[in-house]
């Protein structure tokens, strides 16, 4: 038996009894409270910092010791090494602070865990579009009443069943050529199994759900029009999933949730790293994301059902209303029971994500996807019953993955082609998904290219001094005034500029993506920072000062925030923009030279990201390729509006297979020409580029496109 | 928490905890220990009779009294008022002897399991015919070989395979037409999962197995010829299991077992009750087989792999005498990996069973088919994925189960007229499986009659006073002498007649069904009974004599028997087998006047019971109609070699699917001509038919044709 020991965190105050020899951030888990980790656990985020508290705590009667955890490793110190300041304004030594992903339990202990690295549930902010779909979904229901079998047919419960379906659908569907024999139809396993019993109790009065004109999936008994199915977009940090009526395409409930493999890293690089290090490693990642769906599901179920029960209630009311004017001595009608969706009514489910989410999804491997020649398992879609995945919809439901295209370029990128369908337009369309990774498609109806490019977690606020997700707290726009350099923010979770409030303190925790990407540009827009990124010496503002690692810029000074400590952008965060935004750009510029194109005729930005980026800014830094700004556009989750096509339109799953077996995949080349204009790149916008739609922008000052090393 | 008493079970001294409340049938299973039972633990059969030891047995430290038990029911005291001979016969009182299916344990006791209740592992008698089959097996292997990925070709590993694939299959079947496409290539999901580990480890070379020329389920690393695959025949008393390499259609294991099944009750009506009375009955029932069939496998595995060794230590024996004939100074060569069958290595199940096995398998509830209008879930045949039913061969293996007749007319009944193929004679053909209940089918060509008769378990040894299955112990023939009316018989187990050996003691246990069969028509030959199955009396015979329920002729003595009682055939066993035979017999006539026939051209008896029953014999007593001799055929399991002929030819499962659709259900109608010429049907060999081919047999009496009430 493994030797157990109790621990205390705060300020939470949860504890509870805890394996000896487990990690405080695992331990922390185990009891309910999520800390902060980017790294997969490799001591080199300093995401999840906790102190330990030393002495005797009556009110737990729990002495609590440095002692009773590991000793600090050599990865440990290396980091702390790195960040003297922050010791010294905080005051703490280390061995007080550890690591909690590194740091194990040895006896009783007391631990803290500082605002810094507290996890939040994430403000998502993805929502579906309204966009016109074709509902031909795979899923049909046909009402089948059959007569009872007697001993002078006494034909067997599947094969009388099978005549009364062929029957129906040829009524229901008059005129249809092609149509099943019924010898033709199957059943699926979970389904025959209950097929006598259910035949019976429904007195030979059943529907019977079809799938795909062949399979028959469900039974129920009675009259039922309405099937349901659900979509989904997993992404590396969020997972939407969209419940959808199959009939009417109506959205009857969209939830999402964070994506549960964040504990076991931040990026698909960290995760796969993860299944490769630990032999249970896979297992965990495909588990972790399977009960989320399976939460997400319930949840939706219960959201769509307190809808529906909102709308009788509300129809109701005007009718009792009605019916008490004109006869009040009537008596009260039965009331009706309620045809409650449940988890099981839900009969197909379509699912997107990156390639590795794509194979944690499906329990593969997804170890070759990390390594040269970075091979996926299968390109094609897969479709794969519910059970075997152990998803809680119907058992016999079918389970659909949409195609990958690349290693890097997953199915959430063939959900983003689906939905934006660049492949039937005469125009050249440039699609942009951003996120730690970007996927990159251009291209019309004759052609389509795709490549991507890792931007780093920058974009995302990772990587980033006071980079955080887009969660409470965080700063979401900055602006800088040009002539007094001071600054203005919104925060997340508040309403408006800060400057607008009469008092506006200890909010601020961290910078989410779309506020860096405002902060660089503004450094750049205001001449703070130089065409090539350097912070300018001599400019009058108490808020540019030498920092820890280098000149630095504070948006926020420390009694502004919630940690205690000023929020400034530092020459290192803009270096990481740079290197973001030049990846992107490059590949995008690559894309569009293998084309012959100077620039797109329009572009499309997806994903949530693209969402809440500020256009012009993202192009004053050259984060994207010059063009007309009203020709930018943000679409929102596309992928998320590709699965739900999907999902509704069995057509559609064929032309994206299809179109995913065409799309030209470009791998960025590793030579040292395109180092040079990836280097190039770095610039603001852009050292060799025009970028006549954003000029007026531009300071009035000239780049120097001969600048090397100005890196360093 | 329940609680627990001891409780031995002698003479085997098999002991240990058992809940309080357990039944001691129940009980003793846990330890090991079968007890007999017919009647599914309804009271009514008595062969799970045990003794209540009472006082102290210092050895086990343990005080046994009858009040440990639960009271004697009242089902109990009826059925041992009808035993008052038997009672007096062993000195046995009620209380102290008990139905152990009734009597529940309440605390320590001592249990005396006397051997007529001692369940014994049946010797099987199935044996798989050769028989010319055409192979065309479902799985065929190709070897494929990859060009590793690399970043100029990064395709997924799957669409490399399908691609290699499809190379590789217009090689080996080069001229072929419609052979598919890569792209019309699936792949199971389980087999997918291991792909791409699978594809490196074995350095892009691999033998796939594909199914049904589309879908992928196995890869090995390397070159691989052989595929494997098991059929079986699930019998209600006996499963037996042929192993089959499916290249060569070589027989490498034929194993059998009983079908654990029995313990919940012998024939299929018990069984069906069973899960209609008992919450968990249909799910325990279902588990049982399962758990057999995946002991079947692990054994024909290792006998076959013994086998395989044994073949290549003969071989290597001669090399190495060769060898060190001719290189005397050669080291010995590397002892080369043996290449042992695992289970996994089974990619396919063919199985046959009546309707009964056929639902407890698939685990469908089989209700319906013990009540009016008497329907199966299904009549196609049904394919399922190893591992939906937990059965231990590659989890991607398909289950094929043959197509179901009627309620009463199963998968085996398809089997066996696949195996003896009468929908492509010219003749007419009379086929008949006999056991509890007999299905019997008529015709040629052209059309297909069939029907089913409940025969009762007489045939089989059940409620005949004596009877028992074929097992040790039990009598196999019995001849008895013209002049002195003195019987002679064999046994299983012994070798010859008893009479020809000097000693003959304490052997015989019963009687089982062949001899039953032998035993009423030599009791007929003989005129020791007459034509309508009465005992005649006045014969000088002290073998004749007036028994407990009548008269009866003893063919063992008591010192003959290890049960220390006369072993007799009396008026009520006569009775049973009348009725039994008048139920086939009519069957049989129904069918023929049905096709306007007098006689069948061949008739063909399958099943272990046809193989060992005496032909001559069951004409004489009318058990089959009238016939050549010559042309009754014991063809043995015929059901087992149909489903081995379906496991290596996917063609012949097409067969049978549309001749099983066409095949004529008849009926037996419940009329009162009917009746009545069921009741004329009882008479030896039957009162109304000639039977020129036995008559020298036939006892020169004449029978009386209006014999009416003869049956009281």
């Amino acid at each position: 038996m493994t030797k157990k020991h109790s621990i205390i965190l705060q300020p939470s105050g949860s504890r509870g009894q805890v394996d000896e020899g487990q990690s405080i951030r695992s331990a922390a888990r185990d009891l309910g409270v999520e800390i902060e980790s980017i790294c997969a656990e490799n001591a080199t985020c300093g995401k999840c910092m906790v102190l330990i508290e030393e002495g005797r705590f009556e009110k737990y009667n729990m002495d609590s010791k440095r002692e009773n955890v590991s000793p600090v490793t050599n990865q440990e110190a290396a980091y702390f090494a790195r960040r003297p300041k922050l010791l010294k304004d905080k005051g703490w030594e280390v061995g007080q602070v550890r690591l909690s992903c590194q740091c194990k339990i040895q006896g009783d202990v007391l631990i803290n865990v500082p605002e810094e690295s507290r996890g939040n549930k994430q403000i998502v902010r993805k929502s579906a579009t309204q966009r016109e779909i074709e509902i031909k979904p795979s899923i049909r229901k046909y009402l089948v009443t059959m007569t009872p079998p007697n001993l002078e047919r006494p034909i067997a419960d599947w094969e009388r069943l099978a005549k009364g379906l062929e029957t129906s659908m040829g009524l229901v569907r008059r005129g249809e050529e092609n149509l099943p024999r019924w010898s033709d139809f199957t059943v699926d396993y979970t389904c025959l199994r209950t097929l006598s019993s259910t035949l019976r109790e429904a007195k030979w009065n059943v529907t019977v759900s079809v799938w795909q004109d062949k399979e028959v999936v469900q039974l129920q008994a009675g009259y039922h029009e309405d099937s349901y199915g659900a979509a989904v977009d997993i992404g590396s940090t969020t997972v939407a999933l969209y419940l959808c009526n199959l009939r009417t395409g109506e959205i009857l409930a969209a939830e999402s949730e964070m994506n549960p493999q964040i504990v076991y890293g931040e990026d698909v690089m960290s995760r796969i790293q993860y299944t490769i290090e630990h032999k249970d490693g896979l297992e965990k990642l495909h588990k972790a994301i399977i009960s989320t769906l399976n939460q997400l599901l319930k949840q939706a179920v219960k959201t769509a059902n307190e809808r529906a029960y909102k709308d009788e209630e509300a129809d109701s009311g005007v009718q009792k209303l009605a019916s008490e004017t004109r006869t009040a001595s009537r008596p009260t009608p039965e009331s009706k029971t309620r045809n409650d969706i449940k988890v099981e009514d839900i009969l197909e489910m379509v699912l997107v994500g990156n390639s590795t989410m794509h194979h944690l999804l499906l329990n593969l491997p997804p170890k070759d996807l990390g390594l040269a020649p970075f091979v996926p398992a299968i390109h094609k879609s897969v479709d794969v019953e519910a059970r075997e995945l152990g998803l809680h919809i119907n058992s016999a439901g079918n389970i659909h993955v949409l195609p990958t295209i690349a290693s890097f370029v997953g199915a959430d990128t063939s959900a983003m082609i689906l939905a934006e369908e660049p492949h039937i337009q005469d125009e050249n369309w440039l699609l942009i998904d951003v996120g730690t990774n970007a996927e990159l498609v251009l291209g019309n109806r004759k052609r389509l290219v795709c490549t991507s490019t890792p931007t780093g977690p920058a974009l995302e606020g990772a990587h980033v001094e006071y980079g955080m997700r887009a969660a409470p707290g965080a700063m979401e726009r900055i602006e800088i005034d040009q002539n007094t350099l001071e600054p203005k923010y919104k925060v997340i979770g508040e309403d408006g500029w800060n400057t607008d409030q009469a008092e506006f303190k200890g909010q601020v925790k961290g910078i989410c993506g779309s506020a860096i990407i405002d902060g660089v540009a503004e450094l750049f827009r205001t001449g703070i920072v130089d065409s090539r990124g350097k912070f300018k010496i001599g400019l009058k503002s108490k808020r540019i000062r030498q920092g820890e690692s280098g000149w630095e810029y504070v948006i926020a000074w420390a009694e502004e925030t919630s940690i205690g400590r000023d929020i400034p952008m530092t020459q290192q965060d803009v270096r990481q923009i740079q290197l973001a935004k030049a990846a992107l750009f490059t590949a995008a510029r690559t894309l569009l030279k293998r084309f012959g194109l100077e620039s797109p005729d329009k572009i499309i930005l997806a994903g949530g990201f693209g969402s809440f980026i500020d256009k012009e800014k993202a192009m004053l830094i050259g984060l994207i390729p010059d063009c007309i700004l009203d020709n930018v556009y943000a679409v929102g989750n596309a992928a998320g509006d590709g699965a739900r096509i999907a999902l509704l339109n069995v057509e559609k799953r064929r032309e994206i297979e299809s179109v995913a077996r065409k799309v030209e995949r470009f791998e960025l080349p590793t030579d040292p020409e395109f180092q040079n204009q990836f280097m190039l790149a770095t610039s603001f916008p852009h050292m060799s580029e025009p970028f006549p739609h954003i000029a007026h922008l531009i300071p009035n000052r000239v780049a120097d496109p001969m600048a090397k090393n100005f890196m360093k």
